[in-house]
Formats: C-alpha cells, structure tokens, sequence
C-alpha cells in the first residue's frame, strides 16, 4: 500500500524529491565540503530560486538554520533589547513567546481563543515595543492571518521588527516583504522535503537593529548569531557544516515550483482547501475548528470531530491516508489536514471521498 | 568515472548509506512526526546501538545538535560559569577557545605548534578551571592525542569536566568514557554521512554541573540547552524537529559497523594509516605534518607537499580521487587524506599507489 502524508509536517515529500535525491547522490553532493566553490553554487542557486519565488526584495538575506525553533532563539537573543510583543493565537505563536520570555526579555503576549486570530484593525501598541512576533498561518491549530491585514498592522506601526511565522503556509500567501522585517519557515512543510533545515529571511532593518543591540553589549553571539549568518551569506555560505543535501533538495523543489508557477501553486491551494472547507462544513460530524472564513489556513485545515479523532484517524491511516491529530490539549478532538503544494488536487478529492463514505 | 573521496569530510558515504536511504524512503521516514511512536523507536535504536558501538556508560546522554559547532555554544552557554582551559593545537581546537571566549567567559588557551601536541602529562591546571577543552583528533593538522594521555590528565585533575573533541576519529580511538564528561562527533566524518547532524554525549556530571549554574542564574536557556536535550532524550526525542532522516541513518550504519566489528574496524584503521604515513615517509616530495609517531592521527593524515600541494590535488582529482587540501595557512602546502571506515583498504591502496606513479 502506497502512503499518502497529509499530516501538517513533517508531511508528504514534493513529488520531485526523490528524483533529485537520485541526482544528488549521482553528483556526490553528500561528499562535497561546504567551502568548496561546487557548495557555493548550489547554495546560491538555492536562495537565488527562492529570492525569485517569494518576490524578495534586495535588501533581503536568506540564511539557514537547523529548525525554525531556532529562529526564535535568534530573534530573542539578537533583535530584542527589552520589549517584545506577541500575538498568540495558538501553540506555535505562544512557544516564541515563551523563547523571548526565557532570555529574560519583556515579552508581553496579546492572547487570542484557539482557532480565532486577533483583529489586528483594532489593536494599539506602545512605542517601547522592539519586535512584534505574529503567527501568520498558525500549524497547531489552521488559524491564519490575511496578508491585508499584516500590511495595516504595518502601516499603523512601521517601527518595530515585524516578524512573521509562515512556517507551514510559504509559499502560498502573497506576502509583501517590504511590510515586514523576518520572516521563517520549515523546509518539511509546504516545500514537502525530509526535516532538518530552518529558513530565515530578513531585511537591512533586522541587520542595523542586531548592530545597535551588538555595540550596546545587549546581543547574545552564537555560532548562528544573525550578523554571522548575514555576513556568511554575502558569500553563499553558512556559519558551519549545514544540512547541504536539503539545501541542494530545496534549491530543486523551488525551481520546479517556479517551473509550474506560483500563481498555478496558489490557485490550486485555493481550491483544495474549498474541498476541506466544504467538507468540515457539509459532513454532520465534522465542523472547521476556526468558524470566521478569513481566518481559515490554506494549508492546514483543522476541524473538531464528534465524539473524538481518534477513530477517524485510524480508519484512514488503514487506507494509507495519514492525517494530523490535534495538536496539544485538542489532540483527541481535531483533525489537522494538510494541503500543501505537493498534494495534487486529486489526492485531496479522494481524502474528501474517504472521509465521506466513512463510518466514524 | 565514479568519484571516491577522501577529503577529511564531508567525505566518502559509508558503503550502505544508498541502500539504507532506499529502505528509508519505502518506509516513509521523511514524512513521519518526531514526536511519532516511529519516531521514538528510530531514536532509541539509533541511542542504543550507539552506545554499543562507543561502549558508553550508564550514565552517559547522547543528544543531536545540527552540528559540532553547536555543541561548542551549548558548553559555553550551559558548562562553564567563569573559566575554561584550552588545549590547543589547530584551528578546530582554536574555534572552541574562541567560542566560549565570545560567551564573555574567561577562557585559556595553551598551544601547541601545529602539527605537535602537548605533553599532557608535563601540564598544570589551575584549581578554578571548570572546564578542560581537547581535540583528540584535530582535524586541521591530523595531530592526535594518544587515549592514555588523555586518561592520565583525568587521573591526575578529575575535577574539572574533560570535554573531547572527536569529530573525525570516532568510533577509531577505544576512548574510556568513565575518563572524561564530554565528547562530541559530526556524522559527515567517520560515520560516513552526508552533512547536518552534531552528536553530543554527555555524562551526569555535565547536568549536575548545568543545573547548578541554572540555580546560580549563570546558564543561558536557548532552545537546545543541555537541561533541555537531556529531559528530551529520556524520551527518546529532541527538542525540535530534528534530521529525522540522519538520526535514521546513522543508527542504520551504527548497526552495519557493530556487525562488521569495532575491532575489525579499528585493526582497518591501523593498517591503512600505516599504509599513509609509510607514503608520506618513503616519497621524497611528501613529509608527514606530524613527526611524532604517537601524536599521529589514524583517521586524518596530513602531509606537507615539496612545492606546493595543488598540483597533486588536481591529479588524483582528474582520475576521480578527490582528496583534502591543507586547512587554513596550509591550504596550499598540505595535503590531507582521509581514512575513515568506508574507505577499504583497497581503496587506501590504491590511492597510495596511483601518488606513488604520479609526477607532481
């Protein structure tokens, strides 16, 4: 039986990874060192694809870590003096909380209910504010962020580090990069490769801030301090011994998305969550978890179940249809699909017939 | 023309890494949680035959960091609250003293000129070091350090923590674990991986020492602090999304090594290091870096080159015999040959006999 992952990440690979796999053993990419020139190509043909898909401007720098969790750490250690702002609306936004908070940072969390999202219309934010920290597609819970929205939040307040999650939604949201300031994701989600690599964008504003924080004796230096990433990236190249397999893998999977189109990508996420939607909505068992429409996640879908997940999930996995359990305190109640860039369109359409005729 | 590498890593895949990698992908392992029942046994077994493997004590962890850099951040931030004694004698050594130095803390270097080492049984250290730092194979320079040696500084100064640095020897040198606190390895060297996976092991006295630091408000939280992979690895987890795919295959070669036996293994590595450094003496353009016969190293051999290396280098490169260059100032006057466990002793062989024909 053949597996299907539409588990909200690590999940299914794109459907291209195998294949550069074969080709990256063929050319020895696990053998080459990281400081030869061969890596130096490979990891700007890399963020050179993803420059290209995302829209990055200039004054933009990608750098790789191990996770995105390690991100957070970054953030807190090299671009908050004092007073961090958070908008929880879930497990994800608050663990970057609680990052900030654990380096002793003045962290404050603007808490919103599980499976709705903060109307960022109406907030009001105080000038001492360093970094404002925002879950734009929230995984724990399918809860997302429009990017109209981040944009007015931007406009109202263009002086803190604006940070965006967009772990599980790039490259589906049409971010405009000139309205934030940092922005992450993980490589296991939408881009479907194996986990192991964090990718981290940020613009000049993030690299003068970590200066400031740097000169004022206020920056934690690490081996992937932000001011090392950005000065090994001018060379193509990473502060130690990276993941160079999926740095290689991404470099292809993003050419193949630009190869297809990204608004082909976007249009197609947009009908394959219509599926979900439609489903959580029409079956008698199912309801979406977030019940506002604009809130509602592309790529992860989350809907309570009757009487509990459990047995949905495992009926389905007996088919080879691997779904996500809640995440956290909804472990036993939600289920969380994922419809990432690899899941075709027709793969969904049969998850949404199975889950139909099943009896749970 | 199939390509072998000897560079001292990323260098060679160990022989079975394709055929695990296939098992991997038919299993579906890139696209399992890490916090899966699945997951929880690929870790334990990957653990248990590791510790098999290094014959490690009871009372020792092994954590997963993305790389042996990490590592060096994570005893800064987490093992040394004020001072750290250096044993240096090359870059990589160097890059330890320098990383706890940039944590603000009061970090001693001795050094040794390269391609020497110290006499440790001629050292004394100074009751306030917390902390002893030691390459046991130094990579930059392929000058060991004999396990005895370092047995008897433990036996002489067994206060401090003894933190080992055997990212290109392991599982070579027959360490004695109850003789030392820390040791750490990349699995791009002699594990015969491809990039992006740190192993850190670490005995209760490194978490005994960590939390009385954290008592003290002298440890600096990050997302992979020690406290943290330790509670983890009770789980048989990590603290993040982790190189699921590594951490499968290494317990995969882990378990391919203890078939063949550590013993076979380490008798290789004798014969085939004698075949280097018999080249390095009887080749009037080649002179080992490390005139030492008990220093040398039996994974990383390092000559100096009459004339200059690159032209030897480029030959055997063009016949698809890919070795290291000198690290650092070296560069262009050393060559370095790996002989980790992958590389059979006909591949030794044959790569002492083709230096021996050429004209360079």
């Amino acid at each position: 039986m053949k597996n299907i992952f539409f588990t909200p990440g690590p999940s299914g690979l794109y459907f291209t990874v195998e294949q550069h796999l074969k080709e990256a053993f063929r050319s020895d990419i696990p053998s080459i060192s990281h400081r030869s020139k061969a890596y130096v190509k490979i990891h700007q043909q890399t963020t050179e694809a993803l420059q290209k898909l995302l829209q990055l401007p200039d004054n933009y720098t990608i750098g790789f870590t191990s996770s995105a969790t390690e991100i957070w750490d970054r953030m807190s250690e090299n671009l908050i003096a004092k007073h961090s702002l958070h908008f929880v609306n879930g497990d994800f936004s608050k663990k970057f909380h609680s990052a900030v908070a654990s380096h002793g940072k003045n962290a404050e969390a603007r808490i919103a209910i599980a499976g709705t999202n903060h109307d960022l219309s109406k907030v009001e934010i105080d000038e001492k504010v360093e970094l404002i920290g925002l879950a734009q597609n929230e995984t724990s819970t399918g809860a997302a962020m429009p990017v109209e929205d981040i944009n007015f939040l931007r406009s109202k307040y263009p002086d803190p580090i604006l940070a965006v999650d967009a772990v599980s939604s790039l490259p589906i949201p049409a971010f405009d990069f000139n309205q934030m300031d940092s922005l992450y994701f993980s490589v296991q989600k939408s881009f479907g490769l194996p986990a192991g690599l964090g990718v981290w964008t940020f613009n000049d504003r993030c690299i003068e801030k970590a200066e400031k924080l740097q000169s004022a004796g206020n920056y934690h230096d690490s081996y992937n301090s932000i001011l090392k990433i950005a000065k090994m990236a001018q060379k193509h190249q990473t502060t130690c011994t990276p993941n160079v397999l999926n740095i290689y893998l991404l470099g292809k999977v993003v050419q193949d998305m630009l190869a297809k189109g990204i608004g082909q990508i976007r249009q197609e996420a947009k009908y394959k969550s219509a599926l979900l939607y439609n489903l959580f909505e029409s079956h008698t068992k199912l309801k979406s978890f977030v019940s506002e429409k604009k809130f509602r996640s592309e790529t992860v879908g989350v809907a309570e179940v009757e009487g509990g997940s459990e047995k949905l999930i495992k009926a389905l996995a007996n088919k080879g249809l691997h779904i996500g359990s809640g995440y956290g305190e909804f472990k036993n109640q939600h289920i969380r699909i994922a419809s990432f860039p690899t899941h075709s369109k027709e793969q969904i359409e049969m998850l949404v017939d199975e889950i139909n005729q099943l009896d749970f």
